[in-house]
């Protein structure tokens, strides 16, 4: 059987030899298994150009990038701490409804989803309010494909001597990012996305100092993001049961990045994909909903057409029988749907997929107002 | 190159078959995967004998076996809740641990690592104490492999009408247990030991009155386990993403556990495969911890020999190249190893384990003082 072609967020379709690697059974305590543990971690140092002799680490934790974007909330904002959420999208919302949950004082500067958020206002919010500890912003979000402005605003917080937390969830791997010269203390991100790994822990990269002064600050104990670094580097071993095979399966999707040439050739072919994508789909007559210089070349939302034809299940529904799954929307104020460009995907499939998508729209009868293409 | 044979409480030997199922790739919101999850969830359910007709739930949560008891302990214990741990070892520790955290208020009833808590002291304490609303005991303590005897405990739990919740982590699939006449609300286990999937989430079974009281009361977004359940009853999907790879896994795994005479099946086999390892051990001269009585199947802990010339960590290596990856122990006052019997391993493998054994005590010149074998 042939899975279909993931044109998602994630997860995704990965290589087969990253789920070959998934064919063992290693043991968590044993020392195979703890060399691959502390590979990945190094792996994922370098890939972003740092290392621990450059005062990083790196900590996995078990579960989505959202626990992982829970144990860093949870664990590194003191009692007495206030986070400024930079919110524009549904990620940074989560991030606003995590902080209520946990009692954590939080202020939130929202911008529109189609706007990206900029360092003039988030200086002014620092320098009015001294009381806030962490700034907290989505690099690429996911709700629309933007792509905020992380290291402007990192200069910022760091002017104003505040911790500053990025979600990368959708972007380590595939958009470069240096944390020290972007001023980040720490970067989550999942082993399912442009790692092309599978699903089942995320990553958390760390500033050491930062981390270190976390000690004791947890909220539960599972998510307690210092005890799981003081584990990893005590023996090697995790507190708690590690999700084995999706481990050793990142240990092949890194060898894997590598070899393509790092975050660069990823991105070239991600790249690829998007423009062919953006191109087709204008040519079908879809309009994008970000702004094109706003635009990631992770996932790309597009508003639905507007022949009243058209419904988006029946059109799903439809590629996916011809092999295509694609994402719904996650935009508050449009009716848009997603299609991601990441993964083991390559340009002929994003090609096919047009294919699909024309084919989907003559059998929905659905007629398009086709723009002149800019 | 062959896996090592995994005698430890998990990750386990995993069948191939098991593996394989992890060799495709699967959208989280995608139907195929929607409909495993389903069965996944019916299956567990219908492995205790009960179904969501008989009132129990099945969710399934995101990381490791303790992210799911750390959901059940803050997702139903209200803030004005008082829990009742009954402890005999290092989980129910942890879960002591694990209270203070959350700063839940907890009273422990302790006994011996090497004897079973009795349902006459759990009596007395919830009769002294009406402010207690929950009751926690592991079945089957991993420290020592103790089982501990839930239905009577929970037959006084009930009738004191209470709360109970047990961490069946290393029983769920191997013991028979009946949460409805156990009196269980909250049942936990994880999907990488007895029930012979990978590592990657745990397993909740809920009865549903229980659960359905506890909306609003999680102090975490990420292990709120009434969120987890309304999301997987309303569109069938995680909340966040969810290890697709394991779930397929687990599907597989449950599907051979029905093959092999559902949890009497597996009994049998993991009881041959304790019986032979116990026989074999007292003949090398071996004691156990655990008085037989009182004895799981599961895992068993051995003394350390008396001679001088055992050390455990070259005892371990020397195993370890041979093949066979035992699992130090976790008992308080003596010194333990442990040898798990679970996982796709046979009474066979476990004579080959113990030839390993007797000649590693030959090859450390470790001499044994045998008793008389009763």
């Amino acid at each position: 059987m042939t899975d279909k072609l993931l044109f998602t967020p994630g997860p995704l379709s990965t290589s087969l030899a990253v789920k070959e690697a998934m064919l063992r059974d290693f043991g968590s305590r044993d020392a195979a298994f703890i060399d691959a543990v502390r590979l990945v971690r190094e792996r994922l140092l370098a890939l972003v150009g740092t290392s621990q002799q450059k005062g990083f680490e790196a900590v996995l934790m078990q579960g989505s990038g959202t626990f992982g974007l829970e144990s860093v909330l949870s664990s590194t904002v003191p009692a007495e701490g206030r986070v400024l959420i930079v919110a524009n999208g549904a990620y940074g919302e989560r991030m606003v409804r995590m902080a209520e949950v946990h009692g954590i004082d939080a202020r939130v500067l929202r911008c529109p989803e189609d706007a990206c958020p900029e360092a003039g206002p988030v200086r002014e919010v620092l320098a009015k309010d001294p009381g806030i500890t962490h700034v907290f912003i989505v690099h690429c979000e996911t709700t629309t494909g933007i792509l905020n402005p992380i290291e402007e605003i990192g200069a910022v917080v760091r002017e104003a001597g505040r911790l500053y937390f990025v979600d990368a969830m959708s972007s380590l791997g595939a958009i470069p990012v240096d944390p020290d010269r972007a001023g980040v203390d720490f970067l989550v991100s999942s082993s399912n996305k442009c790692l092309e790994g599978v699903p089942g822990f995320s990553v958390v990269l760390a500033r050491r100092s930062a981390l270190v002064a976390t000690e004791g600050a947890a909220r539960t104990l599972s998510l307690d993001l210092h005890a799981q670094w003081r584990g990893l580097e005590a023996n090697g071993q995790f507190r708690f049961t590690p999700p084995t095979h999706a481990i050793i399966a990142l240990a092949e999707a890194l060898a894997a990045l590598e070899d393509e040439g790092g975050i660069a050739g990823r991105a070239a072919r991600y790249s690829a994909n998007h423009t062919r994508l953006v191109k087709g789909m204008r040519k079908l007559g879809f309009r994008t909903y970000v702004p094109r210089a706003l635009q990631s070349y992770i996932i790309t939302s597009f508003h639905y057409p507007e022949d009243p034809c058209f419904e988006f299940s029946a059109f799903y529904s439809l590629l996916n029988q011809q092999g295509f799954v694609i994402y719904p929307g996650k935009v508050s104020h449009a009716d848009c749907f997603r299609i991601g460009t990441i993964g083991q995907v390559f340009p002929d499939d994003v090609g096919r997929l047009l294919e699909g998508i024309g084919h989907t729209l003559r059998e929905l009868g659905v007629r398009m107002v086709r723009e002149p293409v800019p």
